[in-house]
């Protein structure tokens, strides 16, 4: 009984192809991956909203992870084409919340959540330009 | 103000020496090595215990990964020595929840949680036969 | 002084996002990632070339890596798009030999060759089927 | 039919357990893992040999890959406690060549090399500290 994920409007969704390297033993894309996978739609997510993550990090700023939980509900296996969405749960202050879905055509296959906190070069945290608040922020109800 | 984490002592600890490739332009560990090392952990806890998981696997009996939780509170470092602790939290009839603690000396660097149900070859829940069971239970008082 | 690899016509040509999950610190793409790229063009390869490697494996006929070869020549960064192109150098009866180019724009950044044997289930050196014989070669000169 | 690997008198060996994650659907080591567990090879030979390889990079002296090679002959499974040995073939003045060697007991599983450059940060090339020659050659007739 396949389940249908809710991603929101302002999501951002790559296509992710399972290499022959992600797979293991059990024949199946090993669970470590799909932090990977969430982590590429982070990157695109951020490329999308005219967020120079690279740049970003030469000026000083870092999201390191604090938090990430993954409810693995169905296997993928070599050459699938999945699709991996990320979005916005929340932004704070001086983090964010990022929530993925991981789909292979209608079904869902996974769900995840990151927790990160803005930081400088040593690690104290920091607060979000508001230009970059704005565009983690974008699409979200205002709160 | 380093944390100190409680682990049981049913618990099975291994050393693991941070893998230049496990680095990340962060200049730390890249957070999916953190359930690697938490597989690493359960790897040879099952070992310690007597659970031959290869041979398990051989008879059709595989644990996959339902859930992950990790949280990250230090970084880890290349060629640092870490100290990786798994221990069951909940053995039920059809599944098994770990812990793990990740320790650099006394500090706490990263905590985290597994779920994982026993199936077959063909992804259908399987129960515990009885041997298995008390290995994986070993040293966790009664329910 | 940046060189130009020559491609051949009969080569097939994927775009590869760095993941920073591929850096290390220092601050570049990890040279263990480009055998899992040149992996995953062997994929695109034979999907465009319509042969079914999972059905070839599900069939008992694989293809594993006897020999690996790099040379890198300039570093892949983070969020880079690369190109990696792969074709056959030749194709004997019971192996295979592929050639690799990673390019970023017009600069070559790496070059790469795999020796794969085509072997059963039980690792016993097979023939090629004609057909994907055929697939494999197409492009190539008649020897 | 094994072979019986040569490993030099100088040579660093540890012991690596293949990791589940490492495995691919294959039911073996991927290739790629190999490059990964040559490097941690190389980082036990610099600290055995008085080498701190995190402060040569901390005071801008780096060893980048430049070519990578291996054979494999045999596969590694799931589990299997591995003995990975490196020794340094060459060392010239601005660079260093290594050996590897990688068994399970006494069966040859894969054979590679690495040549890899001393460069600064900006990846200008570097000549050799004396001091830092001196314990790379250790044991190596002299030239």
């Amino acid at each position: 009984m396949p389940r249908f994920a809710i991603v929101p409007d302002h999501a951002v969704t790559i296509a992710v192809r399972v290499r022959y390297f992600e797979t293991d033993k059990m024949q199946v894309a090993h669970h470590a991956n799909y932090l990977v996978w969430f982590e590429e739609a982070r990157s695109a997510f951020c490329r999308i909203r005219g967020i120079d993550y690279p740049q970003m990090e030469r000026d000083g700023l870092f999201l390191p992870i604090v938090e990430a939980h993954c409810r693995y509900i169905a296997p993928a296996r070599y050459d699938e084409l999945l699709s991996v969405s990320v979005f916005v749960l929340e932004c704070a202050r001086r983090s964010v919340r990022f929530g993925y879905v991981i789909q292979r055509d209608e079904t869902l296959l996974a769900e995840g959540e990151t927790y990160q906190i803005l930081v400088d070069g040593n690690g104290r945290p920091r607060s979000w330009p508001e230009e970059l608040a704005a565009r983690m922020t974008l699409g979200l109800p205002a709160t």
